[in-house]
């Protein structure tokens, strides 16, 4: 499978996608959270070959997703263990967990994120504006940022002509209120 | 470069990832959300070859991702839209795009997502409970679900028992507060 870089392009998705490098990077992340920090168990959980682990890591480490130290129980050995940075990718694999139970499941869901102390199941994560009313689709829209290029601009322009904007047509029965899916 | 099937494991982050294939997917599904309908246009955007992008686009289909209708300008066309199911990666894709602007950007941000109506923009999408009260990292936990099987049961029960169920530890000058990052 070719592999294209997309380190280049003016968007945060791709260059977000250029870090994960492929999908192994956010399944190591999730066994980090769950308090995977040795190679061999990172190995084991994953069912992945020790030369792509080993590579994988690497890349991870100098990325700045993760932070390799001494293992505590093993003076020559190392653990890595989730940076801040790692960290924050929280709420896209919370987003693409539920996302899976909802869409991409074959039965109910196996595991369930919730508030430590008592158990209350997290809600889905939903996009919401500084007020705190969700967002569907069709009345949000994507603006040039300052560091968009003239290619990013001449696109959103684009956008904002043929589409009035919005990223998706407003369901038909609810083309007047600006809610719903 | 050798591609693994999440497929059957018995985790909805893993089999969200089987349906994205590779990355096109997800930035195929942006440039819908961007209005693009047509495989020309996909492929003008995207950069992507017509062999990839026409077994992508076969995929998305199949799994239900994108409809396929007639062109309205060309009857011998066809167009792609966005289905309700690939509506809803719009949380994953904001909060991959947020945090590709604060984690993976070589500068400020190329667009923002805003409200279409009065352009304000979007917050971070974050992680909260019922109350909407932010919820960090070391205040959540994984449960079984429903659908857990008995290796994932077990797993959990792990988890619980080494970490204390946190999906990381708190912030030494945090750690009472159960707030912070």
């Amino acid at each position: 499978m070719e592999r294209t870089s997309f380190a280049d392009w003016n968007c945060s998705v791709a260059r977000a996608l250029e870090q994960m490098g492929d999908w192994w990077t956010l399944l190591i992340i999730r066994e980090a959270m769950f308090g995977t920090r040795r190679f061999s168990t990172f190995q084991r959980r994953l069912g992945i070959s020790r030369n792509i682990l080993s590579r994988r890591l690497e890349k991870m480490v100098r990325d700045g997703l993760l932070e390799r130290a001494a293992d505590p129980d093993d003076q020559r050995g190392v653990i890595y263990e989730l940076s801040p940075k790692g960290k924050a990718l929280f709420p896209v694999l919370l987003a693409l967990m539920q996302w899976g139970d909802a869409h991409a499941a074959d039965g109910p869901p196996p595991m369930v994120v919730t508030r430590r102390d008592d158990a209350v199941p997290l809600p889905p994560i939903e996009v919401r504006d500084a007020d705190g009313a969700r967002v569907p689709l069709h009345a949000a829209t994507v603006r040039a940022g300052p560091g968009a290029d003239p290619a990013t601009r001449a696109r959103l322009e684009k956008l904002n002509a043929e589409n009035g904007a919005a990223l998706s047509k407003a369901p038909a029965s609810k083309r007047s209120a600006g809610d719903g899916a």
